[in-house]
């Protein structure tokens, strides 16, 4: 979000320090990785998730109303939400997209524009939702209960959460990820021949289904050989390592 | 998505026919309602949600491998995803924003531009998972059950249900309609003084937030006043009204 300001983007944007409000384990893994594709220096503030629960620790609400992140705050330009952070970094210092990121954003009205633009809502619009509601439904039978009501309850519990993913969850993802993998047969990347923002954006949703539904690598490489492929391209770029040696691991 | 296509848009996009799958009581009311206003002719193909689970029907997978709605097919392009359809209607037929429409896109490096950009986003990717996931607990405990463990299990189901929406899902939808209020309470629209491409994306989530969590119109109005007067403008676009006689409405 960018209220407070009520300007334009200022003429030299290097003149700001950008800080990430980054954490652990989450969606803003993405964000450092293209702070350091394209070389920009940044500030990181890291933050814990709460014990337990796992939530997003109260201090973030400090830094945005929706206690959330990522958020990157760029002298008095407060951005949330990844894709808006993706793209925000892209027009601001598009003077770093250069060499092998010169396709960050592909030209306006050609089919790697429109596949980028595609990608970058159906992440967060369409396959997070799923991912999120399968974890909350394979959470929900672990979570404790008095002693005295647990042989009763819990399977019951699991039983309808079972019936949840299998009627309305998993139809979802069998439909998605098979998708996904049919598009990236045709091309490395997932707006075509170069990494564009898509390929920042879809890292985490594809990092958090490859680890939760395909059981172990080796059957994720079996099922969705393409989509594999491509995770193991991502990982090998120097700046995703670098990202991953400072944000920490992905998944939790 | 658009890879059945290799070329860019093509020079004259008004020679290809826009047709609109739409879903009833769906995402895609938008899209419809922005056709209207942008004065485009479409065909309109309508599917009715299953009986039942209320899910929508097999044929959508004929469109696109998704099976989802809104779809627009627009000469070989299939675009999905609701932000990027209202983002290609805009590009294609920019002609068309005229008048009341001339911000629909706002200008790039603007506050209304990356608020834009932001709501896009955010309506989508922050709000419609966490008022997906309460619709889904509000109805897991209404499903039908054998009526011999009816009286046990109900109970129980019941109090798992609320305890989620009390500690997960409760929690974000209360930090997301204030900070919505407030920032309605800055500007008549979602980017600043004009509408914009977010007011049709934020339509269906606002929508689905006053009808299912207020309560009761009266009640909406009280609790969040500029919510309520941004939705109230919204209905009262002749281009909203003409799409909910072609569309049906919105909500169920």
């Amino acid at each position: 979000m960018d209220t407070p300001s009520t300007t334009s983007t200022p003429a030299d944007p290097h003149s700001h320090t950008l800080v990430l409000h980054h954490l652990e384990q989450s969606r803003s893994q993405r964000v450092l990785w293209l702070l350091e594709e394209m070389g920009l220096p940044y500030e990181l503030k890291t933050y814990a998730r709460q014990r337990g629960n796992r939530l997003a620790p109260p201090e973030l609400k400090a830094v945005h109303p929706l206690g959330k992140s990522p958020v990157l705050v760029h002298g008095s330009e407060v951005v949330a939400e990844s894709a808006a952070i993706l793209e925000y970094l892209a027009e601001t210092f598009a003077d770093r997209a250069q060499g092998d990121l010169s396709q960050l954003v592909p030209a306006p009205g050609t089919p790697e524009h429109r596949r980028c633009r595609f990608w970058l809502h159906y992440a967060e619009g369409s396959l997070m939702p799923w991912l999120l509601m399968k974890l909350v439904f394979q959470m929900l039978p672990r979570q404790p209960m008095p002693f005295f009501v647990r042989p009763l309850v819990q399977p019951i519990v699991h039983y309808i959460c079972q019936q949840v993913q299998f009627k309305l969850i998993d139809p979802n993802l069998q439909r998605a990820l098979p998708f996904i993998e049919q598009e990236l047969a045709q091309r490395p990347w997932f707006a075509g021949e170069h990494l564009s923002l898509a390929d920042f954006q879809m890292s985490y949703p594809i990092e958090a289904a490859l680890t939760r539904l395909a059981g172990s690598p080796n059957s994720a490489s079996k099922k969705w050989p393409h989509l594999h492929a491509w995770l193991e391209r991502v990982h090998a770029r120097a700046a995703y390592q670098r990202a991953l040696a400072k944000g920490g691991p992905v998944m939790w």
